[in-house]
């Protein structure tokens, strides 16, 4: 890491930067990003798409450093991404392929990636309202799940992901890329179990978590009477028995053959679907 | 291709043959199935898994070559697999990790992988029964998704899945691996637009199909009367207007915000547990 990107506050940068080398030290510092500890150190992860850079500074998101192929330069969309990076004091760098695919790692990369602060909502700000449905993950690992994850979440009108206990990291490029930018639209908590259940008892939300034992079929919750907690347990281990206790029902989506042969990420739509069946519909939905 | 593997019929081999080399060309032959020309010259393609070998055995596939690693020797369920791969004519190496690992393509593979040979059903053979519900996917384009909705059919209780147009391959090992040996359990077909369309006109079937322009709420589709084929678009532009043409219900699933913002083994999952809701229940399901 440069002492550049160990620096929280604002850039002084203003101007756009032309950079051909790969081993350019603000370059590396990107690439880097595809390390857990690079990007948990310098609290930023890194993004691919002009429309999702787009949509993430209209939510308001900051942008630390954009990056652009030389094929975006004049692009009335691209300049004015540029522009407003400059304005909120971040880095432009106009890059050539090479650089380009080596930040991505992608063959045809797409023609702007950007350098954004991680953002975390701490579980103690989170109290859920009627009609809201949070979905709290037990030790997610694989990162296309969690990525697909919020992005159903997004799409079904979540309110937020709890991610409780040793969960693969939401700011993956991976997972970044699964969310097909769904993850600049909602809340993301990281907790422990231990935190997970004391703040449990102290919100007025039906927790329902899926469980292969003892459970009841996933129609038959009554999901309207008072905003639901879905937790989703581990892809290997499922669910353990302190957090399964912790639940006000145990759901279960009935299957043919192998008693739990879903995807996760698949499983957790399903579930999502039914919970907020009664709130979604056609004309305009949530 | 070495003559080995372009001869269809079964082996001379009895025995089994150690292999320490990724030189081998047996073993080359095997890593040339990474690559779909090889898959399609030799019909036969790879999967990975003690548990998955024995569930396709049983199921009546047939192993070319079984691969087993050194820690695999003497186990009795590889032993036992070994031997009815013999009994078959198939072929048996034993090797170290530095093949195994090669062969998978993995740092940690599995004790157990083994070439099958393909298995495609023709669509003229598909005859849709009441109760049955089949998938067709319009040019699905990502092996992990294909995987997962093979997955997800399975789990359903789906009767198979048909690949219209330009699809991924199935017998990939990306896509073998997201069926997690489901793939051994439906029938799968191949099949262009064309003959889909006019085999569509010869049963009696419902057909619905997901769009966005012009769709029903899933939820209020008569799955009941007919058997169904649910048809599912491609991942980038949905869903071409002669197909929809042919759809007897457009269906859509409410979503909040941007209008198809669902993954699409999602997207699959969700309308697949509305088409058999009729027919799963905790109590045995089917
Ligand atoms: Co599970
Ligand atoms: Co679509």
């Amino acid at each position: 890491m440069t002492a550049e990107y160990r620096q929280d506050g604002p850039r002084r940068v203003g101007q756009v930067k032309e950079v051909t080398s790969v081993a350019n030290p603000i370059i590396k510092d990107i690439k880097a990003l595809s390390q857990k500890k690079s990007r948990d150190e310098s609290k930023t992860f890194l993004a691919e798409g002009l429309k999702l850079v787009i949509d993430a500074l209209d939510r308001g998101w900051t942008i630390r450093t954009l990056v652009y192929a030389k094929a975006g330069k004049g692009k009335p969309l691209v300049e004015k991404v540029a522009a407003r990076t400059v304005a909120a004091g971040g880095l432009v760098l106009e890059v050539n392929d090479k650089v380009m695919s080596s930040i991505t790692r992608r063959e045809n990369p797409q023609m702007v990636a950007a350098v954004f602060e991680q953002r975390w909502t701490a579980l103690r700000d989170v109290a859920p309202k009627a009609s809201e449905t949070w979905i709290a993950l037990d030790r997610v690992r694989d990162p296309g799940n969690l990525g697909t994850i919020i992005r159903t979440a997004d799409a079904a009108g979540a309110s937020g992901v709890i991610l409780v206990g040793d969960c693969t990291d939401p700011f993956s490029l991976e997972t970044v890329r699964a969310t097909m930018g769904s993850m600049f639209a909602l809340p993301l908590v990281k907790t422990t179990s231990a935190d997970f259940l004391k703040w449990k008892t102290s919100v007025d939300a039906r927790l329902v978590a899926t469980h292969l034992a003892g459970a009841v079929d996933y129609r038959t919750i009554d999901y309207t009477s008072k905003p639901v907690i879905l937790m989703m347990g581990n892809e290997q281990s499922g669910l353990p028995d302190e957090l399964a206790r912790a639940a006000d029902k145990l759901a279960r989506i009935p299957q043919v053959g192998t008693a739990d042969s879903l995807n996760l990420a698949v499983a957790t739509g399903v579930m999502l679907f039914e919970v907020r069946r009664h709130l979604l519909n056609l004309d305009g939905a949530k």
